[in-house]
């Protein structure tokens, strides 16, 4: 059965039928393998601090067998049944974009879980999902996708994984991530996006087909075909949005993060100074004050100047700037509960409710915030408006706009949405809710956040992400190689700038940051789109930019190599915001005919011309990595070498494994990287 | 509607049912909370060494809604539907022993999992499912029912379960268990087991009813109800058989475990005897010689007198039996495959097959064995010939009858039989060949053999339980503590004779057997129908009844208490043969009024008259336990009780906290027991 677009086919089988769009296989069923389910389940979702526990107790789950495909002017309407027990339409169309569209309905009141089963080829790799911490190719697993704390290890199989269970159900799993996203691209060169923002399950671990499990009704696929990756990624973005060119300033060097109050800021930023290290900018998160909890030094969530710890702030940011320093704060969407901004919002009518219709107040660690209610215009334009007074007009540059991902479910909200739908949605909201206070302040490109969470929305909203709280060690799931992933899952989903905290974050148990980790970090970071520190949750257990001497001095080094190659990373950048090309890419973006590329987690591209394999174990001197057929040059010896096989490479601190393109127009940036001076 | 039996009442509602039986509400169904459903899965069992992976891949399960009531002359046949889409049959009588019998039949094809609701009220207590370690009362969890190793620690939040499950998914859960049994007592006085022998979950945890999924077609549920408590075991026992009476030596002291040849037998014996301890056996169980592995000493699985470790053990059984000291041997269903006996059975085509039909071998931990098809009744008689020959004729009284759990489900059988249904039943048709062997030879009440794994038929084969590999340590889950729950669920479902390892067995990782646990451990087997040490798998790490004089002299006054006690235990075990009264004993068997009773799980009636409460804390002086009303007398101290509420009492190390009614009829000899000298 054709449609009226050629690209679009339906064959209808003896008792069911196969779709395909531009090629590809996107649906089969027959009654004894169908492609859709329809079921009852019972959520049962408990949080505590960010991390969930969700189950579903199923009640029932129908396969459903009979189909009746109806044609219709812009494709067919499916009448899926299974007697009189299940109904549900699947309504196949081409939109004005050229996009195959699949809206999915239930027509049985009873049932509010639906599973959908797309076509696969046991052969093909799946990328995306968000941001992906442990797995890249996503192939041979569940995903389930809900934004949650990341996890503290992330690998049932490891010990600081299992003593953070033991203590509160944090230590996470696999798919455990800030920034879920219903979107995937697969090798057959298509992606499929969800419109929807209920929890969501893809599976991936059948070799015939992908399973999509929905516990919201009214799904809507959007699958676009191209024939590159990077026509594809450029479609992806067209549909999600794209982010803007950062501000100049990021590339000026490392925004050292830093607590304490004024002087300390100016004491370290002179320390740096003083040993050659590029400083961009001093961010300073406990710039509205701290609270002393058992996890560590917190900051108090009133976001205002604390003039006490920050005495005569306002001038020095005036000052820093002219000195090219930009100062950098700090906020999240919550108010703590025992605070004036809190009390206000509570006063206003502003946060959300509990089934009381009281302020529902979450825990976070010895202390409750309230939520402010996004939902609601008149709280999310006062929100926005404290950012604008509060942050931009006290001269901030920018700021960490934290959480997003922990709205509880049994919650109340000003629009009438469930908050079990909302939750997902709520950390592009909250980009939002940032982004437009700079765009309406006239600060966009001058000024920047940067988020953790993230969802269907914050491609758009969300003007540089940040990998989270990575442990401050060197695990594969949850250390410094986790980021590699985590940046190219996210490329595969839209948004093309990523960073990390140098050194990791999270300092618990017996972790305890390394010389050694922070600056292979350090190294990592000089091929990322932002160089940007943190102390960590328990800064007295860790190593510091300045523990010593040759520490800054390292750090010195690499800011230089990060501005030496501003007005490459620039181009990338801008590759990114225009054509939604991803700073950080996988290499099949640019080698997809070399098999082997797809199969890479830990190394990446940076722009198009830099190939990056970062050293992601402790006491290694040196790494091996794999180099597609290309012209390369060591950056660090010069040594060439034609790819299409591993090569082990010398990989000293200071010395990341970087390889460049011989016949790139940057060759002469690149070569003069090998006159930065080796301490 | 009436049917001929007054106690069986159905009512039919307007779009459902009510089932009552005796008074109790058996099945309640609408079309909104029906009762049954079916469905379709893809099991996906993995073992490695005992432990096992289940995971079903459900593909789908739809709720029965419809029924169709149609009376029959021994009750009424239920036609249960949805639709077009699963119809099943649901036959209910009355059989001949006044027991309501439910027979489930899938009537639809592509169906092959089931699972039916019976209505609950939530204040229900629920018991039994086989030797359950964790939970005494089961409500408000699933317990999955399968027989397998009981894992090491047992509890995910315990370092020694993580280390386990690191090291090979050993760590195991609540509800791992050698003995499984779909038969469990509610507090409405009734009593529901389950035919069948497939894979099941009975799940526990809703207030109004409790869901009991079968993996296997034409389940058959017998329920059966009484007034007392008592009264249901008798019932229960009526059906699924008892235990004959022990031999009686088994009461005249502790049956060493010892290894090593005959010299170290005799040194052991000679030198606790010496010391004053009643020593009724010595169980040998490397009497057919040792294998080093890096689990530490294992047995030789080839099932012969070894005489180069044991010389002369022929004529030196015969010796210790005229000094009233019994041998017991060891022998397990599998033969080490590098050994003659393996040989043999493989060339009588004895050993079960893999799917080429060659013989299927287990890997075991460093070697490998052939698995005894005990479905093959030419294979069955040969090993049970050689159970008669090799071990009953050189004279052995006793013999553990180890394993029975590890049945893998890709192996195929002599009976057509799937391995998956059959592996349930396996510990019971190995405890049928040993009891058998001892029927055959007359020496039923002369010999003893223990088993660990179990199922339904164990009741009538196994001639006592023992618990199996507790850990050397403390813990709930898995230590001295969790032997109580498995004595009481285990007493439950219909078996009454139960013993432990005194001391534990479990040696791995840092864990090392203290002084301290063993005698505490010695403490409580003396109030347990036998009295047995073991080494455990590492010796060398653990504290041994002989390491020091103050060990020596603890068993001297523990087994001096064990048989001064002889003829009470006599009339308790002979209690538990004649009416399956079951000689360790839930409190709320003989003071079901007191609803304090229901929630105890670490304390137990030893026979009728004496309350025992071990001490499973390491380091404690005192120890606190409920008495309900009564007149106890504290077994040491001789004060009185009057029950009703928690007493704390001094427990030192060999006065473990013991009351006795103070109008038993063996008054006289409990208060004899404070004569025994206190070292």
């Amino acid at each position: 059965m054709a449609s009226q677009y050629p690209e679009l086919k339906m064959i209808t089988l003896d008792d069911g039928f196969a779709l395909s769009f531009q090629e590809r296989l996107i649906l089969r069923h027959t009654r004894h393998a169908p492609c859709l389910w329809m079921g009852t389940g019972t959520a049962d979702i408990e949080m505590f601090r960010g991390n969930f526990s969700i189950k579903d107790r199923l009640d029932e789950k129908i396969a459903l067998t009979d189909v009746n495909v109806m044609q219709q002017p812009s494709g067919w309407t499916l009448h899926f049944s299974r007697g009189d027990t299940a109904h549900a339409i699947l309504d196949i169309s081409r939109d004005d974009n050229g996009c195959l569209s699949l809206k999915l309905h239930n027509e049985h009141p009873g049932h509010n879980r639906i599973w959908l089963r797309l076509a696969a080829m046991p052969a093909d790799h799946i990328y995306g999902c968000g941001e992906q911490f442990s797995y890249f190719d996503l192939r041979g697993k569940p995903f389930p996708l809900w934004t949650s704390e990341q996890g503290v290890g992330r690998n049932k199989s490891s010990y600081v994984t299992w003593l953070a269970d033991c203590k509160e159900n944090a230590g996470g799993d696999y798919y455990w991530t800030f920034f879920p996203q219903p979107t995937f691209v697969s090798s057959q060169k298509y992606y499929c996006h969800v419109e929807n923002s209920g929890y969501m399950n893809f599976d991936f671990s059948d070799a015939d087909f992908h399973e999509l499990a929905f516990w919201e009704d009214n799904a809507t696929l959007r699958i676009e075909c191209a024939a590159t990756y990077i026509s594809l990624l450029e479609k992806l973005t067209a549909r999600l949005g794209r982010q803007p060119e950062l501000p100049d300033w990021v590339y000026d060097g490392v925004t050292l993060g830093v607590q304490g109050g004024t002087d300390v800021c100016q004491h370290k930023l002179d320390t740096l100074r003083q040993g050659g290290v590029k400083v961009n900018g001093l961010w300073a998160q406990d710039w509205s004050g701290i609270r002393m909890t058992s996890f560590g030094k917190r900051v108090m969530w009133n976001w205002e100047w604390n003039s006490e710890l920050y005495p005569q702030l306002d001038e020095r940011i005036a000052q820093w700037k002219q000195e090219g320093v930009q100062f950098l704060s700090y906020i999240n969407p919550y108010l703590a509960s025992d605070k004036a901004l809190c009390e206000e919002a509570a006063r206003r009518g502003y946060l959300t409710k509990d089934a009381q219709g009281k302020d529902y107040h979450v825990e976070f660690g010895e202390f409750y915030a309230g939520v402010i209610d996004l939902t609601n215009p008149e709280a999310y334009d006062w929100y926005k408006a404290l950012i604008k007074k509060n942050l931009i007009d006290l001269g901030c540059s920018g700021w960490m706009a934290d959480f997003g991902e922990y709205l509880p479910t049994d919650t109340f909200l000003h629009n009438g949405v469930s908050a079990e739908i909302m939750h997902n949605a709520w950390p592009a909201l909250w980009a939002k809710c940032n982004y437009q206070a700079l765009e309406e302040t006239g600060k966009l490109g001058e000024a920047l956040f940067f988020m953790r969470a993230g969802y269907t929305g914050s491609q758009k909203y969300s003007l540089m992400m940040w990998a989270g709280d990575q442990n401050v060690d060197w695990s594969l799931d949850d250390g410094l190689a986790s980021v590699i992933p985590a940046a190219l899952s996210l490329a595969m989903s839209g948004h093309g700038l990523h960073h990390s905290d140098i050194g990791g974050y999270t300092t618990l148990f017996e972790m305890k940051r390394s010389k050694e980790l922070l600056l292979r970090w350090c190294d990592f970071s000089a091929f990322t789109p932002m160089m940007r520190t943190h102390e960590g949750n328990r800064p007295g257990d860790n190593w510091q930019f300045d523990s010593d001497a040759e520490t800054i001095a390292h750090f010195a080094r690499m800011t230089t190599v990060f501005t030496t190659l501003k007005p490459y990373i620039k181009q990338a950048v801008a590759q990114n915001a225009q054509r939604g090309l991803p700073v950080m890419r996988p290499l099949f973006l640019h080698y997809e005919n070399d098999a082997h590329t797809y199969d890479l987690k830990y190394q990446y591209l940076f722009g198009r011309d830099l190939l990056v394999a970062p050293v992601y174990e402790q006491g290694r001197s040196d790494w091996t990595l794999y180099l597609p057929q290309d012209a390369w040059i060591n950056a660090w010896t010069g040594e060439s070498h034609s790819g299409g096989e591993n090569v082990t490479v010398a990989a000293p601190l200071g010395q990341p494994p970087v390889f460049y393109r011989a016949n790139s127009e940057w060759q002469p940036l690149f070569a003069s990287l090998r006159q930065i001076a080796v301490q």
